[in-house]
This record gives C-alpha cells, sequence and structure tokens, in this order.
C-alpha cells in the first residue's frame, strides 16, 4: 500500500477555478489556478484542469498516487453529481461533472456546492475535528452554508439541504437575486453589509467616510476599516449584520442543535468585528435549552486554500465509504 | 421466537397521561388513561403506570410479551432519558425516566418529547413510511417538531434538535412564555391563532361571530367553526397562520431538505382550511430549487391515539437498534 496516496482538491468559481494536491492530513502539497472561462462549456474546463494538474503532478520531486478528486462548484448536488443553473457559468440547466471528469481519471470523484465543501473541510482539517453536530456558513458575495449531522454532510432528499442564505428574514425587505425579498444573505454577507451601509447613511445623520463611496465601488473590506477607525456608520453595519446573522443562527440551533458554528468567507475576515456581537445577539435569541453550549467560531482554515481543502476533504471523505479493496490508490491518469 | 411481541407507548401529559399495548404494525390492541397527578413525584406516577398496565395485560384474552417501552414526555432528552424542567410537571430539574422505568421492567425503554415522538409515529407508522428525509409539526397549545433525517429522529448534539416552536418571526413581535419576543408558537399554535383574532378584531372593522367571546374564553375549534361559516376574521386569522407558517416552514426545508412536512395536533385537524394555503405560501417562500418538491400534509395517525402510537414507534425504533439476542421479548414484569 502506497504512503504517498493524496487527492485533487478543485474549487470552481465564476472567474477563478483552483486546485491543488493535498494529502491525508490537509496538508496543501501545491496549489494552481487559472481562469474558469465561464462562456466556455464545462468539459472544455475538465480538459484543461486534466493538462494542469499533470502538469502540476510531474513538476513534483517525488510522484504522488491519486485516490480521488473533490469538486466544490456553485449549484453542485451531491447526490446527481451535477451542478445546475449555476448563476456565474454559461453551462446550460445541468451538467454531470462526475462523468466529466471520470473520462479522464479512473477514481472516485464527488461534486458539492461550495458550502458544502467548506464544511467537510472545517470537518476533516479544520476546526470541527471530532465533532459529530456542526455548521459552517460562509459570508462572501452571498451566503452559503453547510449542515454536519451526525458526522456526515446533510444533503437531505434532494441533495440541496443547507441553503440558509435564502431563509427569510423579513419577507418585505430587501429584493434578493433569487426572486424573494428579505433573504439573509441580502443582510448577512459582503454585499448584504454594503446594502446596510446605505440604508444607515440614509436613516442617519452622523459624518462617516463611508458618505464618499457610491454604491458599486463600496467593499466590505473598506467598511471593516473604516470600523477599524471607529466609524459610527461601519460600526453599526456589523452591528446589524451581528444581531441578523446572530438571530438566524439561532433558528438554525433549533433546527439541528449543533456544537459549533463556524464562519468562514470574506466577511468572516473582520474577526472578532463580526463574531463577537454575532454571539450575544446569538444568545439572546436562543431558546433557554441551548444556550450557554454552542460556540460560533472563525474558520480554522487557511484564508486562501480553504476552498480548495474542503474539496479535498470531500474527496477523502467519499473514499472513507468505499470498502478497502476498491479504494487502493492508481496511478491512472 | 414468539409471534405476539408487543409494546408499550406511553404519552405523558400535564393533566392526563396515556397508555397502550401496540404490535409492530402499529395496531392498538387496548389503550387506557390515568390522571397525571402533576405535583406528585414522577416515581409515583411510575409505579401507578406499572400497576395500570399490568391490569390492562391481565385482563387480555390472549397474553402478550412485552419487548419495549416508549415514552412521549414534555421536555424529554433522548439521549440523557430525562425529563427537564417540564413546564406543567412538578418533577424538578431534571428526572431519569428510563431509570424509573427500568426498576419496574427489564426492558429497553426510551423517551422523547411529544414532537418527536409524533414524527417516529409518522416514520413507522403514518405517513412517512419509506421516507428518508421528514419533519412533523405538532400544533397544539404550543408548536412542537420532529426531524427526520436519514431515516433517523434528528437529536443534534445536546438532544434538542428540532425545536420549531422557538424560532424567530419577529424579533419586536409577540411574547412568548419562554421569555423570548416573536416565537413561531406564539402564532402558528391552538393559542397562536387565538392572539391572532383578537390582533385581527383590534385592527379590522368588519362583524364577526367572535367579537362577543373573551380572551380567556376563545378557542381554536371556534376560530374553526366560525371559519366554516364563512366569518371574515376567522378565515383571515387562518390566512395569516398559513402564511406565518409556511413562511418558517420554507425556512425549515432550506435546513434539512425533507421528501414531506406532516402537521398533526388539534389546530391541524382543520385540514383544508390549514393545509391548503399553508402549502401555497410555503412555496411562496421556497428558494427555488426546492420549489414543487416538498409535500405538506396531515399526519396519517389517528388523532385521539397518534401520541401512544409514537411512543410505541419509538419502542419499536429502539429495539431495532439492538443486536437481535438481546432483542427478543420477556416476560418479566
Amino acid at each position: 500500500m502506497p504512503t504517498n496516496k493524496h487527492v485533487i482538491g478543485i474549487d470552481i468559481g465564476g472567474t477563478t477555478t483552483s486546485f491543488g494536491i493535498v494529502d491525508r492530513h490537509g496538508v496543501l502539497i501545491c496549489q494552481s489556478a487559472l481562469p474558469t472561462l465561464a462562456d466556455q462549456p464545462a468539459a472544455v474546463l475538465v480538459s484543461r484542469l486534466y493538462d494542469a494538474i499533470e502538469k502540476m503532478r510531474s513538476s513534483l520531486s517525488s510522484p504522488v498516487t491519486l485516490s480521488g478528486i473533490g469538486i466544490g462548484a456553485p449549484n453542485a448536488n451531491y447526490l446527481r453529481g451535477t451542478v445546475e443553473n449555476p448563476p456565474n457559468l454559461n453551462w446550460g440547466t445541468s451538467v454531470n461533472l462526475v462523468e466529466l471528469f471520470r473520462q479522464w481519471y479512473d477514481l472516485p470523484v464527488a461534486v458539492t456546492n461550495d458550502a458544502n465543501a467548506a464544511a467537510i473541510g472545517e470537518l476533516l482539517f479544520g476546526g470541527a475535528k471530532r465533532m459529530k453536530h456542526a455548521i459552517v456558513i460562509t459570508l462572501g458575495t452571498g451566503l452559503g452554508s453547510g449542515f454536519i449531522v451526525n458526522g456526515e454532510l446533510l444533503y437531505g432528499a434532494d441533495g440541496f439541504a443547507g441553503e440558509l442564505g435564502h431563509t427569510t428574514v423579513d419577507p418585505a425587505g430587501r429584493e434578493c437575486a433569487c426572486g424573494k425579498r428579505g433573504c439573509l444573505e441580502t443582510y448577512a454577507s459582503a454585499t448584504g453589509i454594503c446594502r446596510t451601509v446605505f440604508e444607515l447613511l440614509e436613516q442617519r445623520c452622523d459624518s462617516s467616510s463611508l458618505r464618499k463611496i457610491g454604491f458599486k465601488n463600496l467593499t466590505s473590506k473598506q467598511i471593516y476599516e473604516a470600523a477599524c477607525e471607529d466609524d459610527p456608520v461601519a460600526l453599526a453595519a456589523f452591528d446589524m449584520t451581528a444581531r441578523i446573522l446572530g438571530m438566524k443562527l439561532a433558528d438554525a440551533v433549533a433546527h439541528t442543535s449543533p456544537e459549533a458554528i463556524f464562519l468562514s468567507g470574506g466577511l468572516a475576515a473582520a474577526g472578532d468585528l463580526l463574531l463577537v456581537p454575532t454571539r450575544r445577539y446569538m444568545e439572546e435569541f436562543l431558546f433557554t435549552p441551548y444556550r450557554g453550549k454552542v460556540q460560533v467560531l472563525q474558520s480554522k482554515l487557511p484564508e486562501g486554500s480553504g476552498a480548495v481543502l474542503g474539496a479535498a476533504a470531500l474527496a477523502w471523505h467519499e473514499i472513507d465509504k468505499i470498502p478497502f479493496d476498491s479504494a487502493q490508490g492508481t496511478d491512472v491518469g
């Protein structure tokens, strides 16, 4: 049995696709990226990825044996192996990514959405090790979520469990790109906090460095930097974001009763500025039996490589489900 | 191996405790009840139940072999076997019901809360047979819920998963007995719809048969009967209840992606008056990938014996987890 078994983790985004070779312990041997070219068919991306992965493998000083491939992608369905109606990719209604990859690699291949990959990464390589029940929230352009239940990712009947971004905060609230109103991600995400700043600028009269920035130019990083300078509007925006996020995290606890909730993604990089008030508000909204029992933590996966590590973790988790004889490493490819 | 294996299902309420002998197929052989006597210690109730169960067994024309005992009780914790701070029972902070019953019966004993018992009953004997993912909502004085995930009851890290009654509809909303505001059960429950009628009577000017009834005397049954007579306030109360319930059921779908949601309990007896608008509103609030895929159904368990059948189902489910040799029926007791 080879000791150098590795998997490929791939994170497909609308602009960039990152990939890396990851060992059993979550060590990223090497990582690279290529432009997704979102207007081209999925098969073209898979072919380009094959070339890039093999180029990466051949550049290594000692050869690695591949045992599986894990992929995180928007609107991916683990149960079907598909990516369905991805918002930023011109791939049509449904593409079977598992089948496309298996044309190049005779290995176990699994696909799941980005937030589920983050959750399985947290379970295998991050802060949720040894936990049986946890929730991972990704706060990027939108809000994604992955649920660990009984030590497994929760997929539900249709493969789409864990989509907290589109739970309702206020049925008369902000328009969401999904067509509904008041979805959580219109408040608690990198774009949500920008909208919150504009709501506060309209309602309040105090001066703020954010008053000079146009709607299209404002970023959550600018709000973070303003908050670090004690800008009152920026601080209020973090407080309002934390309150709404805390309220909905309390709802999530009432559903699955996790040991911990991990925040990851761009907005979570704000650290205690978001974590501390989110914890406080969540406690206020928690039903009594849950109080003081659920941790709210920053993701323990590294910011730059978390998505690739999550996808790799999916591959290892998949391999662990296969009977030993058929899970041997292979040099195919 | 005896063919007449049976279990005892027990439903402990604040006023009445019901119990029955149930076979493997969910057939209730006989059922009885006794007053709970909520001011007395739990050990007294268990002793009285033993006497009543044995009296019932000895009255049967053919003897039954008991294989296990399942109990549904308020604030029961399956993982610990306890009932903790029950609101309507003078049992203190924590009573281990499993240990108390095992002083009388050398059998597998399991305890869970009423809504979880209803869910496991729906899974084994009701409409959720052959489903792997389902949610059961009990609409009584409060709102309880039980989640079936991967064919098992979801307990979470602390044994208290599935408490939708205290998720937040409106953080500035109605006072809840739990100390929070705007909890779902202050709107969607038998008492919640009564509060809704009074909100509507205050806001509207149209005549209604409900205007002559005092707050303490109004029941959900009266609202149902008025709605059947086309009373506009009663109809509006059902519509508002369905809208809020539908919104929060859509949230629940975004958490666990079930095949179906079952409504049970007193208010669910209103049938289509509640079911039809709840389905419509839930669809409106659902994130697109879930639309048209999740059924909202009335519980298939009989109204009068559903709680006892649910508790019995818990016993059978528990027995199924035990290796065959140790799960044999016994005549002990």
